[in-house]
């Protein structure tokens, strides 16, 4: 089954190419998962035409598009039934010309059919019957892009805003903690941490990948919060290494994570990183529990408190 | 592949966290397989806008939404005519006021369109065009609910009331058994069972898992009933406990399940768990088969039977 | 991850129960997949309420149950409107009675809405109301479940009719071969061997399980036939069997595919089962490709295809 | 879980076929990724029949097939209006005979109904309560039809019009690449190359199946482009091979790519060839990235340029 992912192998650059993993001054993942290189922008064209790009824009770009499709279909029709000549259709005067055309193709698109105005020649019986195809292509169209909107996986983790490099069973370890933001359950939740940073090998300077190992990469259950840990003892990359020392090699911490949604039991992915700068050295993570009248209840707005140790 | 689930790992939590993992009166898991441990409940926005729930929601309790959303659409489009002033509409004079908007308003949404009551200036006209929309987008939200609902991949296993610890093999075995309550056909079903009880450890009453071992662990079909067995043998962390001893260590048995659905391919998850007061000892489950007139049938009926052994 | 499946483990029943095991003159499985073993039949109502059912049965059963239900929401309602009284509805008398209110009610729910009889009362137009809203649902539901009948992965292999056991490499072989009855492409497909048979064992003739070695079990691509061979080698359970002594033993082989449907991306599974009167002793399959005019083309026609060998 | 790809094996055809294999003149995999290999073609009815193919087909192609059936569903109603008489329908005679009962029909089929032509005996409203069905049932299928069109997990992975062997870590390499065509993200990209060609074996000229060691065979992110490579050391089966050698053994690099599409979770595949012909030798791929304004930039339009080296 081909060669697997090895972390230990010197050529190991993720998919980034070997162009970018020499660039320096360039976070690899942005905050929010995605990627920090820009392809060239897809035109007007492809967006539009783009499955995937309809099912992902926000709800109100995708209203907006609606509407602008709504009246790009009508506006054509409209101005044919206008074309027709005034004969062309029948009955309530109280609009006139285009106006009157447009509202009559809105009245047959949507296949409401007031019957007010009716069509009153071949060449209109005509239109309306092509019309009212497309009225029911549309209403397939809009169902299935609503859907695929819908049912697409996808996880909403928070992760807290800084990771903190913390005393951990006698030993230091590198730390940060995710709480679920939806009311799904996710379940099989697998983390993996990669440590990005700039080296000097072989008389050049350049970013050389590490696979933390974590006190626990997967944890079965995760109803309320996750602290993952990457204990830094001697075998950790991190050993010896201090603040500075971390923010001169451009150190950026990559966090993958891959769980099962219970709901539609689909695989999600969720990314983000650290940079050196968002590592809070000998701080540790706030409770997120809080005891009342003898009840211990989870707090998710605390995810990113920090208490300050003293060093 | 990071490092993988270890039942033996001192501090292996399955993910409910190191707080709940020392709370004692405390059952992990519920019988329907949630969660006993509460996150801070979801505000209405959040029940309402979250897809998750609109999926997972009951199908009354759906309808119900959709009947409100329905009169929250067309409220304030007959508002709208309403104010629009008494030439707005046309035609059909049987009912006066709001409610004739109101009725006209449903006409036109629901794309009836009986043209007793037509629109008769641009205001309404334009009033019209945008609710065809609105009425075109509800039809596809609502197939697509309506399809996601129905699509949810989910396994309705029954398992039987008790578990029982009985003679099995010149040993004894903890056994709880399980059916298919739906009609679909469930194949490789994978069990795993896991023995959440305090201990004292370095001096402190705590929470420990122990992974118990199956005598089989997965079934490649799963056409009636299975019985999921662990023998109590000199390595099961069950050898030389009572009913007692089991009960004062707060144990509970977590049952994890995965199985395929057959009819559309994805992987169905189902918990549940038995807390010591529900483990019968010296019990062991009835036949589910009755023979009639020479003919074996299966009565699912009978999951919960259980026939108390003289010990 | 919990033991996975050891073909030589003793009590490997396959999850078809020890009652079932012991069972003779019983076919396990079915030429078409489906178990030989009857759970209780479902009622009348978890059929219909089964999503399931409504997926899996067939087309004309479908538009059967579709169109019961079409006049199982019409019929009340037409009621409603006959019983509203004579005042009810205005417009066309060309009918009447409940007729009238029938075809209004069509008229409605279908959002039609002709115009030609209308509603003429606040409780006909609130009953048109409620109306609308189950016909918006209606093509919801109906949208959601033809789309999941369709989007169901379902593999329809198909099996020559009868297995061989014919010369194969010095030796002789099991084999039977298949090939893909739909037009889609199959990837990986994987293929297991499973007999059981009757033995003596500790003294009682009892259903024993074999897994048989395949010379190959997985092929990547499937674009024609594949014949499945299981070499009888001196390790093989068929080693020094003769076709009298397979029947004796109420031989029975299982078998269980799975592959990869290219066109949705899903795993589809396919299950069939000989018997030991369908196999043929020293027969081969026959040529599915057809040499003509220098042209090789494949007949899937000679699946079945077997020549007897001079033995 | 059965003997898994073995690329030593002698008889591993990949699942062509053993008389395929042994076929020369024959592209296995065109570069589209089809099998170059025809089953007998589906009939018409198989084609129209098939959801497959509905889903598969081209959107012109699929447009037309729905105009088509439009026609289909609303001819034979039009035709049962006109022969239930001149009586059937009633109101508007601006049109005449056939072509009145047809836009009739399309108008009760989209559920229009202006109500310029309405049901004027038992018959026709009969008629039309049939015909509403039809048009409920439509939209429910066209809705399923196209969301399983727009849902169907698809890779548009363009590949380099040629592979490279060219110098690679003081050996030589075969080299090809690739970019993700579309605007979706693929992660756990997974390459696969098997080299066909035809060599002489116990005295047999036959097409055997080299698996290709890849220096890296699965990227986990793909933002960009991936140049896959083989090194050409002398376990390579390439070792010591010249051009001319390559195309007398009628030499193809099968690629098969796996891919997990972030939008949807779902596992995609993309395939494609290069005969020996489309090898160029001594030649590196052009450098993709371009630096402006010392930012650098992405050009996917320069995937197939090549640069020839001095031998």
């Amino acid at each position: 089954m081909a060669r697997v992912f090895d972390p230990q192998k010197e050529s190991q650059d993720l998919g980034f190419g070997t162009v970018l993993s020499k660039q320096q001054q360039l976070r690899l993942l942005n905050r929010d998962g995605s990627f920090n290189v820009k392809r060239f922008p897809p035109t007007l064209w492809e967006k539009l035409g783009s499955y995937h790009s309809l099912v992902t824009m926000s709800w109100p770009r995708f209203f907006l598009l609606i509407g602008i499709a709504y009246f790009a279909i009508n506006v054509p029709f409209a101005l044919a039934y206008y074309f027709a000549g005034p004969a062309a259709l029948s009955g309530d005067q109280s609009l006139h010309g285009f106006l009157r055309c447009f509202f009559f193709s809105i009245d047959t698109f949507a296949t409401i059919g007031y019957g007010n105005i009716t069509p009153a020649t071949l060449l209109t019986n005509f239109l309306v019957t092509i019309e009212a195809i497309f009225g029911l292509l549309s209403v397939g169209l809009v169902a299935g892009l609503v859907y695929a909107r819908f049912a697409r996986p996808t996880a909403k983790i928070a992760y807290s805003k800084n990771a903190v490099i913390a005393p951990y069973r006698g030993l230091t370890g590198f730390m940060f903690r995710l709480v679920n933001a939806r009311q799904n359950e996710l379940i099989e939740v697998n983390a993996k941490v990669i440590l990005s940073r700039f080296e000097d090998r072989d008389g050049r300077r350049q970013r050389v990948f590490h696979n933390l190992e974590l006190e626990r990469a997967i944890v079965i259950f995760f109803p309320l919060s996750w602290t993952v840990v990457h204990p830094i003892d001697e075998q950790s990359p991190l050993w010896g290494w201090t603040d500075a020392k971390l923010r001169e090699a451009e150190s950026e911490f990559l966090i993958l994570l891959t769980a099962t949604d219970e709901v539609f039991a689909t695989i999600v992915h969720s990314r983000t990183s650290y940079s050196a700068s968002e590592v809070i050295w000998d701080a540790r993570f706030s409770n997120m529990f809080v005891e009342e009248k003898g009840e211990l209840s989870f707090d998710p707005e605390k995810l990113d408190a920090v208490e300050k140790l003293r060093s």
